[in-house]
């Protein structure tokens, strides 16, 4: 089971291409994105300070993020995500669809 | 040659690990990071409206992005970034050390 509510997060598309996809995500107070899974690795950068609720399947957990905040996680996390806060929150969502298209300079 | 001004923008570190590096970028007006290279691919996620101004050696260029625009960039990059916005601006950084910690799910 995952949150009952029903306000929908909002996905923006800014770039969707063979190697990465970064979507922008807003969410009114209480928008929900929906149970998911990630099928790739990916990055979240907190547009403005905020508390992303999140729903594993069996409990909820507050997460207090600040303006900027940014972190990582690899493929297959399963989860809802919604917004804790009192206000409108939004974070930018950067999935690397293939990591190996992420060229290093040769040894 | 890159930009002569000498206002430093402010590197904050949120994240420096094996596989990734995380910093935020504050710029005051004119505020530039100097001539560097990226030795790593690496994604820039704007947090504020603002313009970045771009030396590659030869010219600058002005990029006006808005707040939550994001791009990734491969490694070997040389450049200096200047704040070409009248008021300060800041940015994360995203530096992808090793792609194939990266995981992804089995086929």
């Amino acid at each position: 089971m995952a949150f009952t509510c029903t306000i929908p997060a909002v996905a923006t598309l800014q770039q969707d291409d063979e190697a990465i996809r970064i979507t922008r995500w807003d969410f009114e107070p209480g928008a929900v994105t929906g149970w998911h899974s990630h099928g790739w690795p990916y990055f979240v950068v907190m547009l403005v300070d905020g508390t992303l609720r999140i729903h594993d399947g069996e409990k909820a957990t507050d997460v207090p993020l600040v303006q900027g905040q940014a972190y990582m996680r690899q493929a297959g996390i399963q989860h809802d995500v919604m917004n804790g806060s009192p206000h409108p929150i939004a974070f930018i969502e950067i999935e690397v669809k293939q990591p190996a298209a992420l060229k290093q300079l040769a040894a």
